[in-house]
């Protein structure tokens, strides 16, 4: 259980790291909706493996194929089926951990839950399974964008290297200048210096991807347990190796006091706004037409070039090689997941909102 | 929408602050269950309005009705209805704010999205909804607690004052024993007076809860959507002013490496435990049976007793007055809350989790 | 599990026979519908027991409070709940059956599955339950009558006494004429009497309940498992003691041929329309612009006032008298439950329509 | 929407008549359960087009390939998904009827729902689509033959010719005997050659499909909205040229008088029984332990050889020529499909059954 996410805009995924591929099947997209297979594939091309020397090697094309859903280029309102073929599979590599749980792996949790488990590369717990949110993300970002809504996430912090500028004194449209995905040309540098010397010494550093959203109409999200913010929370924590999740003033803002912290109502123009946006963009759980942001934080990759110790399905003590392929920060390939995911949610909300008025 | 929680332990909420009263629906809880009044008024009272100094003074004895789901004392697999009437409503101490937005309360954003709201205390937006969901989590908990499961969660942290300590080394029998429900004397003592003096001030303050749950068995949580740690931080940004979640390492992880931050598995006696607890309790979105513990961020709470620049229902600039009655720091009350939603995720996850093998 | 109705317009009704009442939560109703209390007591007294000879002579008024979710008249957006008290409640009246099995009723089943039963007057399983059904149904009704949609059913059959002409040639505003609501003066009267023969034999009789839907859109249902038709004959089987559903030609037209019974388009008008419609109004699960009529088959009450010989929980033989309160047959009452829930069925295809266009 | 069917055991399918296949995602299916590859293209053989002269003569081998969810021959409760690649699809011949409605088709109701359609050989609306749950429904089988439970559905009418004979009178091993899969050699025979004049006629025919499941627990089915036999009608009402369910004594059981149609409870040996079946083995939604049986009505197939006046998308009157490959009578090919969505329905129960007691 637990492969679906959303109310009517509806995506279920399947497959493993080292299966036939990863799939996705989107249930509720409108209609009519030009479905843009550039669009797609860019979103993916950001995510793929290999696709710089900080990031894992394995070679996969992450190409993907419509099975359903789609007729003359537009969606028709039924089930869009995706599926990413697995091409550099190598299922066999991971025999010497078929018995082994790896440290900080979803190994010996899987072989518990389940009783039997597809070792190969971790399986189902692979971040590989992500590739298929992302391809229905990308539809639901083109959705989006005809409601003037814009998705952009990027890398505001690499171990203890933090980017000390807030996001409205950024062009977020440097995030893909470089191969890290931090829209500062001079941190991102320093960023990907350490990610290489982790790499090259064999381990794994964690990092926080910043998420910003703008453009969203004043009223999207539930009061009560669907607030806005528990979706993209609930949506973040569901992105592998996230640990974290706090948007407006999030943990530093309980230091702060009411008066400081309540952000004033005025009008500019024919709009409502707030002087200030302690509240990122979302009070008592719906979005009030303030940009909203918010942090995710992702631990250190599992996977490292060290030897550990650990046991062995029997329980026996063993050592976990080093070896196969990984990356040694995940934060650059997550910040495309972490677009995709906000862009599910809000998806979700724009259909669940044309409900709720007569 | 958005108002029932929970898959197959669900519950559905309904009412306002100052309507006829607040309730629930627990659809799900197995047949049998004793349902001890006892143990649900004692979580009431513990979330209850003018328990101590530092919380608002509204009078309500939140007492609770049962109006179905229970015959001679257990459940009978029906759904159980609860009702806290409210006694000390005073909806017309609110017409002074019917056509105001109060800072960073959800007056502006449940106008905009329904275009009709229930102003008196902020109607379905007020904390005072949660009480449904302590009444309910005190039956959650009693069926966890007969798997072993003990739930409980503190004050850790109120404004610039935090308790240094990790859980493990607390008394966390001692979080009862003063009226901020901090386990350790002289740091609960500080937050008090540091509370006392914000209220004094007519301001407000924000702070941490830390949530520990013991006794979990390896296995719960679904690996994709509903990891267990995406269960709990929904849940938890779903309370009323909740900023931020993180577990375990949580957003201090992403400065460690993966060398420094895996848990090694090993042994000891019968168990497989890990020898550290980065991961809190959580691998691959499923429990591994050691201890689970996450923060919770609270803002400052919005009301205070100031007043404030803000516009009114046409637009018009307006001055919203300091008055009525609030809590000055929310978590002293938002400790059973907290205990509350994680019992019903658990509970949730336990029955789930039943399905999942053969 | 299951007391939950509809996706986006969705009911969680509770409560038992002979407990405190009887109640709904109804969440998702558009925020700003007036909420009239005549149109809700209006449908509540249609159902209602001791409205007439032919009913049973338990005497409740069956009015309602509302909890929640209304606001000077009108919808908030935010959940209506809805109690009818038990006033006529007499628990001790049935002790006598406390560990007996009443032949086909659900004393067996409830015991078994749940381990616990509230024997009260069936507890959870008395059709008292579908009280809670009407009243939230009466909220759909006014929605869908700002669409233009009425729903009408009538009793069609009760026993061998069968209406012979079709919806279309009785005059449908005269069901509240009588009090076995068939609109056909002659053939009511001859039902009427029929039922209070039975009666009077301390027998029950089943009957026939037809609907009708007139004024629905085109598009209405969804085309794989949630067809319009599923949903309204999941919708009716879900009512007490019915044993079967069919619409359009139902199980007469497996006798027809496809040229026979294919529903042939043309434009009359600005329309289209088909010129026969043993479609019943729906092509593909979808609603086509014609009315949807359709027939729910309901069985003899299985309370009657005769001995009957049974076992109690032990397995031993027993004898289960033939007392206390019933319906000689439950049609006429069954017409506000049928319309009850059909109109549940289309407010929520009302509600989730809104998504499926861009 | 409403792709997606079941709450534990829960598939989610999609595909298109003339795409590129037809797919099925699995969630929830118990870990362990050993996946038989043979069990599953049996049940598709059954489905597949071109097994008979009686069937429509596309020529589709229908092999299926598992996407996920499988490992070493075992489910690993991750989901699966299975695809069944179109090879005979010839989109181009039903370019004559891209802009026609065919009368008693989705066309008119697709094309004014979504404003778009798949108009080759009706897109999603064909029931291919149900080859998908055919696949899935085998798992389910298996997974209940565990438990004991069979389900074996056959053809009790064609047109007017009806087998009189009650399921306990019948040799259900003898189904697969024939290609109309009638468990009666001598009504086989003369539905055959009812459906082979019809077919030569160029016309098509209805009939009914009788399921009978054996070796049910008692305990099955939720009280209220889902009773078990509610969602059996909506199951067998989700399925292509359905008009009507009922169980036990259905439509035939408004007849009788409580005093014969209660079922009085007998213990036998161990086991409690009722002397009589009219309940058809559901009493309050919920399985007895005697045997479930009910009628599902499936009209007469919409294509026919011959020409049918329509009109056009502008609303011009046309002509629909009588043209392609279909079915004189679906009812043979239909049984293997009750089958499944029955063995859906019961696996959902079971794993939900799990949870109600402590």
């Amino acid at each position: 259980m637990g492969n679906s996410f959303g109310k009517l805009f509806k995506i279920t995924t399947f497959g493993e790291s080292h299966g036939q591929g990863i799939g996705v099947v989107l249930d509720g997209c409108p209609a009519g909706l030009a479905i843009n297979s550039d669009l797609i594939q860019f979103q993916l091309d950001r995510r793929k493996p290999g696709q710089s020397r900080i990031t894992t090697q394995r070679n996969e094309p992450d190409q993907f194929q419509i099975l359903s859903g789609v007729f003359e280029g537009k969606s028709t309102g039924t089930p869009i089926a995706m599926v990413i073929w697995n091409k550099d599979a190598r299922g066999k590599d991971y025999s010497h951990i078929a018995d082994k749980f790896r440290p900080s792996h979803a190994d010996f949790t899987y072989q518990e839950k389940y009783g039997i488990r597809d070792y190969r590369g971790g399986g189902r717990s692979s971040a590989r399974e992500t590739a298929a949110r992302v391809a229905a993300g990308a539809i639901a970002m083109h959705l989006l964008s005809g409601y003037g809504i814009e998705i952009r996430s990027y890398v505001s912090q690499v171990g203890e290297i933090k980017l000390n500028l807030p996001f409205q004194q950024l062009d977020l449209k440097q995030i893909e200048d470089n191969i890290v995905r931090c829209p500062h040309a001079e941190t991102a540098q320093t960023m990907i210096d350490h990610i290489d010397a982790i790499r090259k010494s064999g381990d794994s550093i964690g990092g926080i991807v910043t998420g910003v959203l703008t453009g969203v109409p004043v009223g999207l999200g539930e009061p009560v347990f669907d607030k806005l913010h528990a979706q993209l929370g609930n949506a973040m924590l569901g992105i592998n190796a996230v640990k974290g999740f706090e948007y407006g003033s999030g943990f530093e803002g309980v230091k702060m006091k009411g008066s400081e912290h309540n952000d004033q109502f005025e009008k500019q123009g024919d709009k409502i706004v707030t002087t200030s946006n302690y509240s990122g963009g979302i009070q008592g759980g719906i979005s009030n037409g303030q940009d909203i942001y918010f942090n995710v934080a992702f631990k250190p990759v599992a996977t490292i070039m060290k030897d550990q110790n650990s046991i062995d399905k029997s329980g026996l003590p063993t050592v976990v090689k080093g070896k196969g392929r990984h990356d040694p920060c995940v934060v650059p390939r997550a910040v495309p997941i972490v677009d995709a995911m906000a862009a599910l949610v809000l998806a979700d909300c724009i259909l669940l909102n044309k409900s709720i008025k007569l």
